[in-house]
């Protein structure tokens, strides 16, 4: 059987110690019997062909979201209350592609909660919440919009996270979790 | 010739006027000679079938957003420093499919001088710039992330963005130049 390719969605790349982030979760994709797809794998070099950098790392990342057999996506909240938008992207490139998609927060509350306690809560007439700005709060005790969180529902999984309200951005047990899902799913 | 369907994506639907957004988009749509599909349309209803509402929305916009022969995408940041998440899944889904993207923010500043201006912007030893939690920034003249940029510029146009820095969330002048940009796409 042909080894399963894990695409490593994240906003990891830009921590500080991204390179050694993406060698341990590659690692751990081994363990599980995967092969990890780590976008700081591609050798984009400076601009020799007049392309732009950021339409170069698109193309790579693009190219190995197709070769990938499956996505593993890190939803944490990323400078604010929301998932990498860079991250939501991938997820919905490969929820598009109907490929199998694992996710996981480093953060245990729900989305609306991180809202409330950033942006204030209160009830409208018609029984919706809005923050202090009157721009409405999802309240499906997801991870974040509904979106991000139902690709994965729909595939019969949930958004990794964890028991304590927040763990560090490195911390690998909720990417772990994800592993074991994708084991299950491709049956071994 | 058949009328082409856009998908109308963005933060609007968490807006207080959001119904009233909708109607006036897709009125735009149909002085262009589209029809426009907004999410607010999809008539989700309380949970009869035992179906949970955040999937049942999941599914209606994706049935919409496989109608669709292309997505305008409102990028304007919402709740922070990027755009919502939900409509990068959106775009993000659109990419994967091949279809084409239009997209625009109601903000003028790119992502770099919003994140610096929020977080802080220092330059590492080796070239890069970071914010105060030692975050990597993206420095790519950008409206967000690359990944939803890149998606916009690799099919030859660019996230539309005003001259003032934040014109009212309301504005419609962004939308109108992605139909503009639509109406030459499509050829007519």
């Amino acid at each position: 059987m042909a080894t399963q390719r894990i695409y490593l969605a994240g906003p990891d790349v830009f921590l500080p110690n991204a390179a050694e982030i993406g060698l341990r979760k590659k690692m751990l994709c081994e363990e599980f019997g995967f092969v990890g797809l780590f976008p700081l794998d591609n050798d984009v070099s400076e601009n020799s062909d007049g392309e732009k950098i950021d339409e170069k790392i698109f193309r790579a990342n693009g190219a190995l979201m197709h070769q990938a057999e499956a996505g593993i996506f890190n939803l944490t909240p990323f400078r604010g209350v929301n998932a990498d938008p860079g991250t939501a992207f991938e997820l919905g490139f490969f929820a598009a592609l109907g490929k199998p998609v694992f996710a996981y927060s480093n953060h245990a509350d729900d989305y609306f909660d991180r809202v409330a306690q950033t942006f204030g809560a209160h009830r409208t007439p018609d029984g919706d919440f809005c923050d202090a700005d009157a721009l409405m709060i999802e309240n499906f005790g997801n991870a974040d919009n509904l979106m991000l969180d139902a690709a994965v529902k729909l595939q019969g999984r949930k958004v990794v996270r964890p028991d304590a309200s927040l763990v560090h951005p490195d911390d690998f047990s909720g990417f772990t979790a994800c592993l074991r899902q994708a084991r299950l799913h491709f049956g071994f």
